[in-house]
């Protein structure tokens, strides 16, 4: 019982809540807040309540954004016609990052889970759907994790859309830069699956 | 920039002041208080503001407390003639988590070191030496961390202690269940010249 106080022991369990957060890690962040000048606790109670208020779903892609529609489905510059569709906020921004990607997204908010009770109303699919139905989009990418409910989700996606959009699957393989002795045996064997030619 | 959203960014710079946090971990707190539900959200930031509103430091020793004085020094099968004196709550934590110590506790709140401009007087050193003029202190256990700083808070408070004040010195040596050929030479050398007669 840290402190004997029933405020810090929630403030723990608070943190526990976090990903990848056990109990000393979490103890270790209260102490820290509880030593820290008032204003760094201020700061992180006002910030995760007002980001918490600011952030709400686009309404066309779903992705988490303080404007609605968000930065990436107003932006002239970018292609509508591709939408990427993806199980977490997180998924949208790694592609982000990398800089290349033109067209649009869609966030999911999760991967098909039969086993977990998640089916298609569980997920932000109806909105998927509705945006298809519109006539603008020719591609979707389905970037959806390389697990057993990405993989179950891109087929459902593969096999729902509507006919004239195509449906397509990110590449599986060997990362840039890992060596083959470091590889799986099912990431190898996608890798040589989808091998390409060479110019 | 994640989500393209100020509010978001003040979070993300909000849990990268938390220690060892930092760039992808507080995106990945972000996003993950951003997609729970919105309990989890207002536990966090109630709690965060709650506790630091509710934690003080206890008047006698310094630790981090919800009541004063604190659990310890209230607690009348605490023998209050001893006295072991930790850098911060965590180390007072440390000790109380192996249940065998019934002394009690001063917490400075940092150690000595003049490079950082820390002296004595940034220091819970005068509450300790108004406690010891007390004349119910009988020894200080000098349980400040073994580093460069930790090691001259201990010299000083050996040096400082009031006549009549036996200061001892937590023992440096292999930790339980440590191997020799995992253990550093500095350690090596104080479990050699602390070794102990067998009876």
């Amino acid at each position: 019982m840290l402190l004997n106080s029933p405020s810090v022991e929630r403030l723990i369990e608070a943190f526990r809540r976090l990903p990848g957060v056990g109990k000393r890690t979490a103890e270790r962040y209260a102490l820290h807040l509880l030593g820290a000048p008032a204003e760094d606790a201020a700061a992180l109670s006002d910030s995760v309540r007002r980001a918490r208020e600011a952030i709400r779903k686009c309404s066309v892609c779903r992705n988490l954004t303080e404007s609605d529609p968000c930065t990436v489905c107003s932006d002239a510059r970018r292609d509508q016609s591709v939408v990427c569709v993806v199980e977490q906020p997180s998924g949208a921004m790694a592609i982000e990052r990398g800089g290349s990607y033109r067209g649009v997204y869609h966030v999911l908010h999760g991967a098909l889970s039969p086993l977990e009770g998640v089916g298609p109303d569980e997920l932000e699919m109806g909105a998927l759907f509705r945006r298809l139905k519109g006539g603008t989009v020719h591609e979707i990418i389905a970037a959806t994790n390389a697990t057993a409910e990405g993989e179950a989700t891109a087929l459902y996606l593969a096999r729902q859309a509507p006919a004239g959009v195509k449906v397509t699957r990110i590449a599986h393989g060997v990362p840039m830069g890992g060596g083959l002795e470091y590889t799986d045996q099912g990431t190898l064997a996608h890798a040589i699956d989808g091998r390409t030619k060479m110019s």
